[in-house]
């Protein structure tokens, strides 16, 4: 059997591909290959059209990955998808609480989802710049609470719950805050997504240093 | 804001959600929790039409699961999206050594995807009964060339590579030799899909014992 089998120009040619698919867009130079990269993750088009920034949110993500804050993610299948070297060479943490035995425990007792413990946890800490939200739409309600009543300044919310329950709810009432946000509209988004996201940024970083 | 936030809940009215839209449907009892689960995870109704399972895979890999066969998982966002407590509730593990350091070396050396060389190893160890993958079609094609010569004798391959090069190819080049197996045709699938797929295995196994 014939078949590529280079990892680089494989991925030099899925780009390409998607780039002829994809068409005329109306997307800037900048966010043209976060585009691309999430269709990329999903082989899904329709992510053209539920991509939306607000605020200013592609500008100040950048800023804060520049300045080495931390991203917290609400899945560890997030961390595990964005690139580990990127972020070892800009000295950026990614963390996530939802697995921590106290997290568990008081989620439990309180009954609420660890999601809205752990996010939480993550707003008790300065050194997070970015929050990326792929699963949980109680995560990003706890966020929006939180930023309204002033206790959270993120420099970047990614809002891609995904799902059939509260998701493209949660990511509408996101219109309710003027922080800066990177979102996905609807029912779809997920780790992957929001994986892309970063790791798009990432690249982007990479190039401009 | 008002909105539910205690996990079950959020799940139950999810299936509710998904069984109404999905509507009449021909999947048999053991598959259609399958078919939800994709499309709980993915929020995308076309997963419906892409989902195909071949050579008794679905009752091949039960069978697996039950003697607690190893998964061999070709990324690790599977590894991570898997629940954890139903592995152990098995005594299941999901191995993958696409960051080894002797894999990375190799494949480096050799010019080749460390997906390929990952497989090799895989298929060395003869306890590993289901091949998951999500990515690499290079890993498919591998083990695809490996059961043609006699080489490999799966109990379930789940050939769900997502992507633009090969992809597609590579899922319909099982048609090549009688494995069981579970597969998702087209572009989609990827590394939450096989998640789901072992998820909803793993859920059913609960129930039957």
């Amino acid at each position: 059997m014939q078949y590529i089998n280079n990892p680089q120009e494989i991925e030099e040619r899925s780009f390409e591909i998607i780039t002829e698919e994809l068409g005329d867009h109306v997307f800037p130079e900048t966010i043209a290959p976060m585009v691309k990269r999430i269709i990329h993750t999903t082989a899904d088009f329709e992510y053209a059209d539920l991509l939306e920034i607000l605020n200013g949110g592609y500008e100040s993500g950048m800023e804060a990955l520049k300045q080495g804050k931390k991203i917290y993610a609400d899945t560890r299948m997030i961390q595990v998808a964005v690139n580990k070297k990127a972020l070892a060479d800009h000295g950026i943490e990614i963390v996530n609480y939802v697995h921590d035995d106290d997290v568990a425990k008081e989620a439990k007792e309180r009954g609420v989802t660890r999601s809205t413990v752990s996010m939480e946890k993550a707003l008790k800490d300065d050194s997070v710049g970015i929050f990326a939200i792929g699963n949980a739409p109680t995560a990003l309600y706890t966020l929006i609470e939180k930023v309204k009543i002033g206790a959270a300044k993120p420099a970047l919310i990614i809002g891609a719950p995904i799902g059939f329950v509260g998701a493209a709810e949660s990511k509408q009432a996101l219109d309710q805050i003027d922080s800066p946000i990177i979102r996905i509209n609807g029912r779809k988004g997920g780790s992957p997504v929001v994986a892309a996201i970063l790791n798009a940024m990432l690249y982007q970083l990479g190039r401009e240093w």
